[in-house]
Formats: structure tokens, sequence, C-alpha cells
């Protein structure tokens, strides 16, 4: 059970990219990272594309006023140059400048966090990955729903036998905000997720379901996609060619199928991120707005609700525990859980502590590696008419 | 509200083909039949294979000892001789007998039920719907969850606009009792189920999903099939070329898309059928485990939950109402409400009443005619590799 | 599992008094009794206090002319000059009225089945239970929601020691309807319920909490009550001295403690019938909108859902199975088991059958004499000021 | 929205007596504190009874060595002679400690914070509510769940009249963890709640039901209590006269009546912290399972289900948003939320700013002047065997 004391030596010195006053995502990752000021600590920021209000607002938050810099070229400049500068840095800012952003960040010679989805394409992936493993550093991904706990306890049971061999994998993330074309005017943050300049070639598949595809890849780790087939649509004609809604079907290497359903336009729902993997004796299913709580039907038996904290879970998914039972946890626990990861995995990679590295669950490169292409194959299958491709991973050389 | 008072003017002389004392079915059809004693009076059968079982059953259950027979062939012959012989028959076979009982039952004059799937191709059903009107009878097909009185809410809802323009559909049939292959040893009812030459092509698609389709379509009447595409499985193999499992993914003439999924192995799963209609403004669900509600999400307000019986609901719902708020209704109301309208249907046909048989929403030979080459376009497609295929209506003539 | 087939040798000629066109359970009253029409067959009536609407509305149902009678009295009378007269008659009037019919068929050597609450006080109860012993005739009371399986289930359970030592018996029956004056002037039957004249000294302890305090000795018949308190209120103060709702306190022979909340001014709450048994080591809890489904909660172990009809329950709750697994019973369902236990009780009392009457877990004359005295004793509590006194078992001679 | 930006001009340097390595609610303290690192900054602590394992803990967690303290006396004369001395303290220590402390406290010109139940007397209480008045200090209660906005969102829905006047107040806050006596051996924080010496005159009433006896004066501020009755229980003997059992009757001023279930017997129960309030047209229900919704249930209408960050809340529910719609927050945010309201209210005290101190909704003393005396009140009537009792506010002089 996690209660604040330190995992590494020393709190990391830390700085965002993006993720200012008006960013729907920069309070989460400093949430995340900042939970128990034992991981990281912030000290330096280019929070915002105007450089005054980005000052104005790193300020607020505790950063020194020297250290609030206009954009993060001057940043990774400036710091280099202290001895206290900066050794990791978060990438909040919108899709289309992940790529160079991050790489200049690992020119910079710092580790990397970045928001998802990591890059457009998985030549980019392929680069950074490289790049990172000469520059011996760490690319994380920032999919917070997954550093979740009932997670790894899906993944724990899966592995021990708990539901038999898996044979239907069902995947949602939808939600009805972008339900009308109004919605796209309401904020700068939704105004470029339908720009494909800016968003890159998917809306929701990129923006929605590649957490999701992360997170069943958690779960079901040896679990590899065979050949998949995407229906997308842009019910907002105006988006298009961006998706608002996407229907992709799956079929695995061991013989399972899967579906993965994803929308902004599914209107009203406010419950639409599920997951439910079937296996030859028993389900589980698991959906956040009840990230507390796990179903467990077993065939011909009584339905089990497991919940958070109790001695009968897994102890890998009891090691993220903070609140303890009849506690609920949110996101921002979620999130605290994905940073102090990434906080330990940067620790063993500056220490060459591979075995620590190979042990840690949570999202790094290789989550990109399997979710930009994911992106690719969907938007691809369904470009050609909603046809059925066969799946090609990313060679890691 | 319905009291049991008599709809029509006298209780119309029943039988049954089937449905004895093994029968998985038969006593749903008694108990929507019989409800009342103002619909229907059962006053003959051939309920069993075995005649002598089968006689033994009816007279247990009422049924006059000389009107028991060892089998339909008789007891159409027999009954057409008598002044007070049975006007119409339920068929509650398996599914590879219905097309010729039911043509038998028409050329005996009599008014035919028939448990679904109706017959295994469009060629039929259009025989026998050819039949039908050279003989003056009404073809009813026992859909019973269809009998819900909440799906008439949701139609009305729709009708009125109460979601917009409708983008997606979401129709789900599952459950996990076929999980393993034992559960096909387990009853005769389940054993010829994966039987083509009994069950006909399909397993899922036509034993369950083809009540989510015809639900799908009483709700949504005026939504056609444009294209679709199923992937199906046998993850039982002792079941192929029968699936255990299908999804199939269509395009509907006004730009919407939807889903079916169709399962006898999503292990645990008790609640798994499904209905949710997205729209531009707002959403509808409804799930027969808690078919007393109904789910009304309208984009950007409060969530609302409509109960059954509740002033607020539409009068056509009201209509089928029995038990008022605050009971629950189950699925013995539901197949009440279906039986009772197909004896309303029976004696306006009967009275060549065509305003009441053209205001009467229940499975005519109509929803035969659109299950039936539904399951036909599932299978084609499948059986191509899961490919889009153009939905071709069956003509009418 | 129930289909139909006769338990007794023929279904028992049945009359009604009361439950005409305008009565809200007098359809419920014949939906149970008529389900398979192996048990009890309607052929008489004095359904209403108008006796030309009483006659329409009996010869609607199938009653024939001549049998459809003024009232009561006439009933008994004409019918005991029939060799095919009635053997067995429902009352389903105003609570005020019960005590003389009931006594008066009983002197017509009927049985009787009679609505809750069944009289006003315990003497009356005493009376109509030596009268009927005298007579040899069965006196049921139709607790309808108590003839759902899953009670049965309960019962099982605890008597196998499934939640080990009872502490906490939580039951509730509370609902929003009269949440207005204006309620009680919306229909007849919403009037009477709170005319002390008609409805006897109290509303909702009578008309609603009787229900679930006979469930719960469905369930814990060994639970004695040692002391209660009751403390009610007329929210809408034209009711007074009947009470809209009322909290009652309760101490067990064993230690345990128990609740009872009843209201009928719980606005908007549509699903407030439920129970729930806390024991040492576990609990289980049951609600009616959800009445397929039981809550089993072993502390420190994953809840569990136990579902209807599933081969895991107790064979008590499976001998009442009708619709098989994942097909929702209702009421109407749970009503068909309380018929159909009278009926069997009858026919045994009929053959002098005492193994089969000690055997059969349904609502007869005993709980009355548990029922009448428990609101009795609720009301004096009230009445002194919400006091606590000691619990009078009524002497059963 | 809140987003971390800074409320008050610095961080307040804080401290710790208590919430070491084995407390189970110090780490709550500090997530709720050091959420944004704009509100509270931790700079000291005596975190332990063992100094030697407090002093390991304090720094790691980050604070200086020679401010990890072995006592909170030391702390509190150390800490008073440096420049940058602590300025408020939390207590989260055994209840019997708090009073002692607190006044030490307070005598060292420090604002406090402290565990609930705040002392065992109503005269406690005023004497501290006196010190602190002439010390110019604030004195908060921790009441952590009182942080969840959607509590606000009810106070504001009821002040506006959404549910007319209130009726009924339906309280309940309930687990089953100590359902065995073993239980009590389990931890040191478990033993010491069942011993009079150290947890005060009740076990249940004061470490359970405080918290939501506080919630609803929250929700419902002009609601008084007029007389109440308790009956409390002890299961597992050797905890008496400390009861895991209370069931509270209450008699507001307005008419209303109440309940309130409290304990840690109910075997099973993870979801059974829960507010119900009823009025004369619609009932408001929230419960911290799913602290992110809230249920609004009007009479005759379909029941809204009101969700955590949409537009459609109230300002003041809405103020206190920070992750948005569609993500969970739990119990981490509504710490994080009350050590904020903190924050503010001492930051006010310091500056005179007497307008926002009284504009403020957080549990400051008045809380504990209304909590202890309930808890007070509780157990006087249940030692007097159940009785009413009329309700005593204590004088504020």
């Amino acid at each position: 059970m996690l209660n604040g004391e330190k995992k590494i030596k020393r709190p990391l010195r830390w700085a965002m990219v993006g993720g200012g006053r008006l960013s729907q995502v920069g309070y989460k990752h400093r949430t995340g990272a900042l939970r128990d000021n034992t991981a990281f600590q912030l000290v330096a920021g280019a929070f915002d594309i105007d450089p005054i209000r980005g000052k104005d607002f790193g300020m607020n938050i505790g950063v020194a006023e020297e250290r609030c810099y206009p954009d993060y070229q001057t940043m990774f400049l400036e710091e280099s140059r202290r001895d206290d500068g900066i050794e990791v840095v978060t990438i909040a800012t919108p899709n289309g400048t992940h790529y160079e952003i991050c790489k200049a960040a690992l020119e910079a010679d710092l580790h990397v966090i970045c928001e998802k989805p990591l890059f457009f394409t998985s030549e980019e992936v392929l680069e950074i990955k490289s790049l990172a493993e000469e520059k011996g550093k760490i690319v994380g991904v920032t999919y917070g729903y997954s550093g979740n706990q009932m997670l790894l306890q899906m993944r724990a049971m899966i592995e021990k036998g708990a539901i038999g061999d898996i044979r239907i994998v069902e995947l949602q993330y939808t939600h009805g905000f972008s339900s009308t074309e109004e919605a796209d005017r309401f904020s700068d943050a939704q105004r470029w997720r339908v720009d494909p300049k800016i968003a890159g070639p998917s809306f929701v598949l990129g923006d929605l379901s590649t957490h999701t595809h992360y997170m069943s890849q958690l779960i079901m780790p040896h679990m590899k996609i065979k050949k998949l087939l995407c229906d997308r649509q842009s019910f907002i004609s105006s988006r298009a060619p961006l998706e608002d809604n996407a229907y992709v079907l799956m079929h695995y290497e061991n013989g399972a199928v899967g579906r993965m359903w994803t929308s902004s336009v599914n209107a009203g729902c406010m419950n639409g991120h599920r997951i439910r993997i079937v296996g030859s004796k028993a389900s589980l299913e698991w959906w956040d707005s009840k990230s507390s709580e796990l179903l467990y039907e077993i065939q011909g038996q009584p339905a089990q609700t497991l919940i958070r904290a109790m001695p009968y879970l897994d102890e890998s998914c009891l090691a993220d525990e903070r609140l303890g039972a009849l506690h609920v946890e949110g996101l921002s626990d979620a999130w605290a859980n994905v940073y102090l990861k990434f906080a330990v995995a940067i620790d063993a990679k500056n220490r060459g502590d591979d075995k620590t590295l190979n042990q840690l669950v949570y999202p790094d490169i290789h989550a990109g590696l399997e979710g930009v292409p994911w992106v690719e194959h969907c938007v691809r299958s369904a470009d050609q008419g909603g046809v059925w491709i066969d799946y090609q991973e990313v060679p890691e050389k």
C-alpha cells in the first residue's frame, strides 16, 4: 500500500511543455506527478503558447519566475546550463507537436513523458525509440486510466487462468460531447482535435480508443492482433475525414475475436468506457465510472463483484493501493500510479537497473509502438471501405 | 390498462404442435395465450413427438383426451371435421419443421402462430405469405420479448423526435450457457439447436438475434438496412458451420450505423439482451433484465430513467399495461401482450377489419420476411469471409 | 420447474367478492389464480358494489351471466344450492369488510382467500381462525410478493447457516404516490385507504409494511419479536390519525435488532421495497424491483449476485421456477405461486393430508395472526408517543 | 474549476501530529493538504508515538531531519523559536488525545486541523472554541467526505426548493469490517477504537456517523433537531459499553423526521454510506461509492441522475470541480477540497477577512459543536434504554 514514502532517492526535477491555464489535461499531469512530492518536483515549464499567460500561470503554481519559459526550445537550452536543471519533461501539447518536442527533449538529454497519441506514424515512433535508446532515456505515454489498479487485477487473474482461454474482447470508449457541430467551436481543446493538421489522421480513434487499446494490452499482454477491420463515420460532416465514431473488429492470433467502439457522438453517454474480456469459462468486466469494482462472472455460478483494496485481490493490484477499502479512488489516483511508475522507471534507467525496468508494468515507448500502428491500421482499413487488413507488428529491429 | 376483459367476442379455439413436457418454450406460449381466458382457449394439441407422453401431458393441462393427438397431421384432419374444431394453431417445434407444419396448417384453413426463426429461406417465407393471403389467415411469429411495452415507448419517442436523427444502433443478445461442449449434450432442446439439419443455417443468429433484430424494427420501423457485414465463429468447433458467436455491422439507408452482437458463449453473462439507439441529441437504452425501465439520456442533461406504468409514458405504451406502477412485469406479461395482439389480429382478419389490422404493432409474417433474410445475409457475408454485402429487401410482390 | 401441469385432481371452483373493473388488485388475483387453469376456475363473482357494472364485468371475463351476483350474500346462498357451486372465494374488497365477508364465507362452508390486512384486531383473527378450524377450511392471505421464489432461497440459505447468526433486519416498503393531498382524491382505491372507518387503524403500516413483515417471517421463521417501538407521521394532515409514514424499531428474542420503514410519501421512490438480513458473517439483500436477483455479501469476500433459475439455487427455490434463466419473472409469477399453494393447501385440507399442509410455505391464517397484531403493536406504540412496548404473541389457544 | 493555481498568497507552513507510517488516515491528510503545493507545505511533524519510526517516516516523505520531532510538545516549542516555524498543525492521533493537543496547539498560536470526533464532551468543545476565538485561530475538523462537491449541489438544490419542504432524512454509514471479534485484534487502529479510554463514549457513532451527521448539516443548514432516540448494540460483547451498531431516530423542528443507521457489523456491505433527503415533491440521494452522481427523483416524473462536472449543476458545486466530466473523482479529491478551504479560511482569518470566512462552507469548530453533542445525546438516550430525549443545542454564549 502506497502512503507517499519515497520510492526513489530524491524527487526528479520536472518540467512541462504545455498544460497551462487553458489545458484540459495539464492539471491531471501535475496531480499525478506531484501526488506525494517524493517522485517529481515541478521546477520549470513552457506552459503556454502565450508566454505572458504561461509565466503568470507558472508562478501561480509555484514555479520560479525565471524558470517559466516562453517556449520549449528556450527551456531546454537554459535548463541544460543549470546545475539543477530539469531531468524529465512532460509534453502536454496538441498531437501535431508531440514528435518534434519529444525529439528535441531527447536530444537535450531529457527523459520524456508524452500525451497520447504519441505520434502520427510508426516511423516516427521507431525513430524516437532509437533515439531514446541511444540516449538511455525513458519515453512514457500518459494513458492515465491505465494506472487504475483493478486492471492489474484483471491481468493477474487472466494470467492465472481465472477465465480460461480468451475468446472475446469487448472494448468501448465513447461519450457524446461532440454530438453537435457547435461542440467543435466550444473550446480550443476541442477545435484542434478535429483538425487533421494538428490532430493527425484520426479524431476519436486516436483521442479515445488508444487508451482502451493500451489497457487491453496491459490486461492481456500475450494477445496479438492478426487482422482488423474498421468502419468509421463523420456524423458531423465538417469533421471529415476525421471520424467522430468508429467500429473496429479484430481477430487475434489465438482465435479470439474482439470489437472496439469509440465515439464522441454517443449522445448522453456518461459511462461509456468499458472493457469486457470473455474466456472459455468466465468473464471479467471493468468500466471506469465504477473503477473501484470489477465484475467477475463464472458461467454457472453467482456473479462476483470484486472491490478495490480487499485482501482477496492479487498482490500486484494491492501494491498500488492508496486509500484502502470503502474509499473511492478515481482518476487522480490512477494518474498518480502512472507517474510514480514513470519515476521509478527513470530512476532505474539512470541506475542501469534492468531488472526493475523489466518488471514494471506501465505505458512506455512500446505502448506507443502498439498504439500508433493500431490507429494506422484502423484508418487504412476504413479508408479502403471497411475491409479486413492483416495486422503488421512494427518491427522493433 | 388491460384487466382481462375481453377484446374479442369470444376466445379462439386454439391448439399447439409441440410445446410439451420437455419443451423450453411451450409453457411460455400457454402462459401468453391463456393469460385471461378471453383471447384463447386451449382445446387440442399434438404436444410431443412421443404420442403417449404427449397425451398424458395434454390431459394434465386440461385438454380432453380425444383431442390430444399423436401428430399434427391427424390433428388438422380430425379437428377440421368438428363443428367446434380449432381455429388457430401454434407451432413450437424445432426450426426445421416450421415450414411444413405452417403450410399444412394454412392448407387446413387455420391461423398460424409460429416460433422463430420462422423458416430457413426467404423463398419459404414468400410462399407461406402468399398462401396465408390466399387463405385469408394470419401468420404470427412469437418474438415474446417484443411484447414488452417499453419498446412501444421507444418507438413513440423516436417517432416524436425525442432523440433527433438516428445515428447509431447498438444491439446485443448474448448469454454464456453454451460456453462448453458439454452444454450441447445437456438437453434435446440444446442439441438440435447446433444441428444444421434441424436448426437451419445458423445457431445464435437465428436463435437469439432475430428477436433483437425484430425488436429494432418495431422500435424504428422506418430504418432500412443498406449493407451489412457478419463475422461469425464456432468457439466449440463441433458446432461448425453453425456459429456460437457472431458480430454484425450494419449501414442503414439514412446514414446510421449499427452493430449486433449475438453469442451463447458470453461466459457468465446474465443480462446481455440490450438495445441502445443513439440519436443526434439523445439516446434510449433498454435491456430485458430490467425491462420495466428505459434509460433516456439527453446530451448535456441529467440522465432520465423512465419507469413502466407511469402517466408520463406514451399512451401506446400504457395501453398494454397490466399491473401498474411499482409492480414488476416480466416475460410472462410480454408474451401475454403478444398473444393478445395475435387474437385481435385474427379476429380482425376474420371480420375483414383492415383498419384494426393496420394499426396493430405485432410480429406478423412481415417480421418473418425481415428476420429470415437478415439471417441469410449474415450467413452469406460470414461465409465469404466477413465481407460487406448489399442488403436486398425481399420483394413483397 | 412448473409448467402448468396439474398439481391437484381438478381445478377448484372459485369466485371473487370485489376485484371488479375499478379494482387495483382484482386483476392480480385472477392472474395468479388462473395462471394455468389447472388450479382454479373462475365460475362466479360479486365483483362490484355496483351490481350492473359488476355483471357486465363478470361476463366480460367469461363468467356466466347468472353467476354474476349483486352481492356476496346472494352469491353464497345461490351457489350453495348448486351441485357445481363454488368451493373457494377470494375477498378483494376494502379492509373494513374483510371480517364480515370472511365469516360469512366460512359459515357457507367455503375456503377463503383474503386481501391483506386480514382484519383490524387480533380478536377477529382468533375468532376466524377458530371458525376455519371448526369448518375444516383454509384461510389464505394474499401477500402477493411473497410468492417470489428468491425469498425461499433466502429462507433456505439462512436455515443452512449461510449468513451465520442473524443480527440486523432491515425492512422497507415505501413509495411516494401519496406525497400530496391531491393523491387522496385521485381514486376510490386511494380514498378509502386514508379513511379509518374503512381502512382500519393504519394506512401504510397495514397497506404496505404488512407485506414486508410477512415476508420477513417467511424468510426467518424462527425469529420472534421481543419488543418494538413505532413512530408514525401524517405528513398530509388530513390523513391523521392514519399515518403516511412510519418508522418501527424492533428487538428480537435472539438479540437481533431490526427496522421497518414504510411510507407513501417517499417522493419519487420507485424501488423502495427492500429486505436486508445481516448475519454474523454475511448478509442477504432482496428488492422487488429486481426480484430475479439476490445479493449475497460475505464479509471479506467478493459480493455475489444470485440469479433466479440457476442450478446453484436451493431446490425449494427452483421448485417454483416457471420461465428459466435469463427470463425475468415479475409480480404475475409471484401471485401465480401464491395461488398455486392456496390450491394445493385447499386440496390437502379437503383430503385431510396434514403432511402436505405442514410442509407448505404460504400465507395462511397464521400470517394474519402475526400481521394484524404487529400493526396493533405499532399503532399502540406510536399513539403513546413512540415508546417501546413488549411484544405479545397472540395466544393460539 | 480548480487547476492548482494559488488561492492564497503563499502556502502555509504545516505540520502533523500523528499520521505516520501505521496510520490509516495520515496519508489522506497529506493527499488533501499537498494536492497542489499552493495551499500547504509540510515542513515538520511528530508523526509517531515511536520517535525513531516517526523520524524515519518524516524524512521519507521529505521533511527535514531536524524538524521530525519526538512529540508534539517539543515540536510546538522548537517551531515557535524559528522564523519559518509552522503556522498550522493537523492532529491525526487517537480520539482521546485530541483535546489536549488541540489546546496546546492553540496556546502555541497555531491554527488547528483535527480528526473527528473532535472531543468527548460539549464542554471541551466550548472551551476550545473560546480559546480559538481568543487566539484568533481556525479549528477545522476533517470530515473528508464532506469535500465532495455533489453535497454542495444538494445544498443548493434544497435551498432553491427543488424538493419542496423537507420531510424525511435518511442517513446511513455502515460497513462490516468489525463483524468478528478477531477484527479488534487486527490492528492498533482498530483496537483503540473499541477502548473507551481512548475512543471515548462511543465507537461507530463517533467514528462513522459523525461524518454523515455533519454532511446532513452541510446539506440542510437550517434543519434543527428537536428530539432524538438512540438504540445501540454491542454485537461483539467485548466491545460493550461501546456500540458496533446503532439506530437513531430524529424529529426536526420543522416536523421532519429522520433516521441514522451506523454500524461496523453490516457484514459484507461495501457501499453503506448514504444520504437520502425526501421532500414534499422530490427526493435527493447520494452515496459515497458513486459520489460523482446524485439521484434526483421528482414524484411523478422520470428519475434523474445528475453527474459531476456537468454545466447544469450549481455554480457552488462546479467551483470545486477539478477533473471535468467523464472523469471519476474520489476521496482524494474530496480531501483536497476540504483542505483547500481550511487554507483559505486560515488565510482569511489571518487577514481579518470575515466576509470570506462567512461564505466558506467547510467543517470548522461549529461542526464540532454540533457533532460532539449529537453523539452525547445518542449515548444518553441509548443508555437510558432507547428513550426520546429533547435535543439541547450547545449554547454558543
